[in-house]
């Protein structure tokens, strides 16, 4: 995989049209009446189009790469939970005692945690990729520097790159970050151009008032940083090290033409910073359910994309994305499996 | 299993309240903010009440359970396709090339097919259990005598029975009867007072006049009979031997306590029913998508019940039934496997 990315741009070319249009037509000559699968037909040609080739292959080894990060605008009061529960946490999921690690085992999916920039000690587990202990206070100044933002996309490649010739056939992307949503929602409003409040939520089950401190935060770093001409230098300035490493899986993934799934917020402020880099990376991506999040539902609209499920979970760490794998692989099967009208 | 619907209502009893309790509490132990899973918790605190357990257990054998019948209206011009398309359909399903055995395969469910009342020559792999050939014209005259009725519960009963009996831990409820959105759509304003124009819906890619054609066709059924008093007795009048089955399988659900999913618009109809003969037998519910027909949106909405998928599918079979149960698994998976805060 190429190291920098500008290469890795360059390398992104659109999704199949042949295997989309192959796709539709068989789905249209399926023993039911045309249409009738409705979104879940819409899936089924995005996954022809990604493979280029109708059928499409059923993904049988979904991977979840998880990215754990922490961030200098903890500081500022955007969140009720302490910094040290994001280490805790990515432990948590790498030892198979989280909600994710949970959800990953009931749909076989693999667990990769990758410490891309926590501020704690790191847990057994918890792989070691980290670009500096946390970022700078984004409020205040840019949380990165475009170097260190380079370096989180570099090791999202690496991951998704590794896991990939390992033989995942669809990657599956979570996050752990507490404060992370702050980064997420200035991510937002940024690539989308909505207002600090329109993106703004309460995360992690923050009050009002927290809500509306992260508000003022959010607005702030608009303020110092609301250009988004180039999207690294944005996502350096508002984001984290986890959503550069989410950039970094996208990118991988659209090189490698594996379709990814979205989770929550974060993921779908990273997917923002992704398709503004490359354009065609949109083609890859999969929507796994709409976060309750207001900058979700933002974000998913500016990316075009409908999510899967609806649940109203807001708990990240992939949780939202793995609960959708099992409806990505039926999109892919009923492409193969399911009868044709003129065969009976 | 008790043979008779009266004797079968008496034995159903509420699920466990305090069983659901334990899970709620449970849930707001588990190592993630409180209430961050959304409505995945609503379903496990469910299936915690169904099974009288916490942690309930994790459904490890699906059984998608279809119905078939035909239906006298379809004389009347409700739809374009021909009834000989029930059949064949029905035969689709049973010998794995339809789109619900595609799906079924993909969650690892067995497939029960039923003949409660086709019209046309049974196909193999269909279990024989036809009550009658076809319906009479719902428009005109009861659909099907009170005893018809009956007998149709009495063989989604012992479908039910079987099932469970064979370890069946989580019931799939399917359904085929071209024509049959239409009895759905008259069972459903009769038992929410909705006017025929709010719940009668395209069914299977219609025109605008046929939908016109549909409604008049629901109005006319429910002028002759718009009485809930005797559930019975309605769906005697205005539903089709599907419908009579599938309120069997419901009933039996409840009496065994073992969660059953709804599919779309006609599987919510034979709730509806259900629920009228035994209120209690909504406890054993789970909506597992949303239909586009609008009768589906306010059946459940009486019902109480918000779907876990909405992927505008209309195909039934059971297919948004089956997308639905990898949710259902994860949902009952979470109250086992992830850690208690107070652990780490």
């Amino acid at each position: 995989m190429v190291a920098d990315v500008a290469g890795l741009v360059a390398a992104i070319t659109p999704s199949d049209d042949g295997a989309a249009g192959a796709a539709r037509e068989r789905l249209d000559r399926l023993a039911k009446p045309p249409g009738s699968l409705g979104r879940l037909e819409d899936l089924s040609v995005r996954l022809a189009a990604i493979a280029g080739a109708c059928p499409p292959p059923v993904p049988r080894t979904p991977t979840l790469l998880v990215a754990a990060g922490d961030h200098g605008v903890h500081a500022r009061g955007v969140t009720r939970w302490p910094q040290e529960l994001s280490a805790a946490i990515a432990g948590l999921v790498a030892d198979g005692r989280a909600t994710a690690a949970t959800l990953a085992r009931q749909v076989g999916a693999d667990v990769v945690v990758l410490d891309v920039g926590l501020a704690s000690a790191r847990p057994d587990g918890v792989q070691d990729a980290r670009v500096r202990d946390g970022t700078r206070d984004l409020s205040a100044r840019p949380a990165m520097t475009p170097d260190e933002a380079e370096q989180g996309i570099r090791v999202g490649v690496e991951a998704a790159s590794t896991a990939v010739d390992d033989g995942a056939d669809l990657l599956v992307l979570g996050e752990v970050g507490i404060a992370n949503t702050t980064p997420s929602a200035a991510l937002i409003a940024a690539f989308t151009g909505h207002a600090a409040a329109e993106v703004t939520g309460p995360g992690a089950a923050n009050d009002t008032e927290t809500i509306r401190r992260k508000i003022g935060v959010v607005e702030q770093s608009l303020a110092r940083h609301g250009d988004t001409r180039d999207p690294l230098r944005t996502l350096a300035s508002l984001g984290g090290l986890e959503h550069a490493a989410l950039v970094g899986m996208i990118l991988a993934a659209a090189v490698t033409r594996t379709p990814v799934v979205l989770d929550g917020v974060t993921t779908v402020a990273a997917a923002l910073v992704a398709t503004h880099l490359a354009p065609d990376s949109s083609d890859y991506l999969i929507a796994g359910h709409l976060s309750g999040e207001p900058g979700a539902t933002v974000g998913l609209h500016k990316l075009g994309l409908k999510a899967i499920l609806n649940l109203d979970l807001r708990l990240g760490e992939g949780t939202g994305a793995l609960l959708a794998v099992p409806t990505v692989q039926s999109a892919a099967r009923v492409l193969h499996d399911v009868a044709l009208l003129d065969e009976f």
